[in-house]
């Protein structure tokens, strides 16, 4: 927390100050490539409910990951098959914790070594929550008054880079360093959920680290 | 803060709880209207490129009141000449703290009595913050790099009501409760600032009080 001025006006300490380090920080190399389950829309709409059927409410859990360049905030994203995009993370396991699901995820998805016995992944605060009502793609901020049992929340985290890292990303997925002014409010191309991450990190003021 | 348990998975407190009353339990009548100062676009860049001049960056700081129906979180909105729709709020006067300056826009905007005394304001967290990079209406949840001197910056702060409360509101403005389902991105009819509310306040959980 730091205390800015601006025009005499004392700001209160609203603003949380992340660090965030430049992009040629980090190391990416790649390695085996991760099972897709999810072949089809169609596929996976029959996985989710099976899952719902064993397991109720699913929580999925997810990172947002920053980087600078070009004296701009970049918001590391997976994409598949040159096409979606999506960020890392993914479903907690029946009675595992948000932090500890969200971990184990970076580290299988990002880590050199799966265990994550290499990689400190320092799990921030909750930037949001959104949920999907039935088995179909479409997911709200809120929980829809219609909407009896949800079958999924999606929680996003703000996940603290330390000043470098290696990461190793599987070989059927891209990682991209994406600006938040192309993200912001590009629905189509990132869909809501990631689209709307810079509005999320507003509350937040940026400090970038030079080396 | 508290703490939930969905499917085993314990939530680790990351949902801070906030209380929200149902719109009944409020009171509203009218007082006389606000001066507006802003006649057209072109009149009110005027006025700010004049500002900017004497005084440099400007903070606004705006509301998020919640209130209760239908079992769905509804936000308080004020509409001007049945057109556009905005927070309460304003700018700040030169050397005013954020919630010192809150205080005094919603007691003069939404108070019986102008100096508030009949109000007590709980200015809570701050939700984003929204910069104009110029004296045009267009903002963005970030500063773009090519800014060297934004013009405005808008911050947003939850503001939790009490169980009850008289509001008085300037009889040449209406307000509104407009449910989180209708305002989440319906940028056309709300603009970007108060669309992108739904999801500011996806990070809490709302507790409905029952009377």
């Amino acid at each position: 927390m730091g205390e800015e001025v601006i025009n005499g006006n004392i700001l209160e300490s609203t603003n949380p100050v992340v660090d965030i380090y430049p992009l040629s920080n980090y190391v990416f190399s790649s390695k085996q490539p991760l099972i897709h389950r999810d072949e089809t829309l169609a596929e996976r709409a029959q996985r989710m409910k099976a899952n719902y059927g064993s397991y109720g409410l699913r929580t999925r859990v997810e990172a947002v990951l920053l980087v600078e360049l070009l004296k701009h905030p970049h918001l590391l994203l997976l994409q598949v098959k040159n096409s979606f995009f999506k960020l890392p993370g993914g479903r907690l396991r029946p009675g595992e914790s948000e932090i500890d699901g969200l971990k184990r995820k970076l580290s299988s998805k990002l880590s050199i070594n799966e265990d994550g016995f290499d990689t400190k992944w320092e799990v921030g605060e909750c930037l949001g929550k959104w949920w999907r009502p039935d088995f179909e793609t479409i997911m709200y901020p809120y929980l829809p008054t219609s909407v009896r049992k949800p079958k999924e929340c999606t929680k996003l985290f703000l996940v603290k880079l330390p000043m470098t890292q290696k990461f190793s990303v599987p070989k059927n997925l891209k990682m991209l360093a994406v600006p938040l002014f192309e993200i912001h409010e590009n629905y189509k191309t990132y869909g809501s959920v990631i689209a709307g991450v810079p509005q999320l990190l507003s509350r937040f003021s940026f400090n970038v680290v030079e080396n």
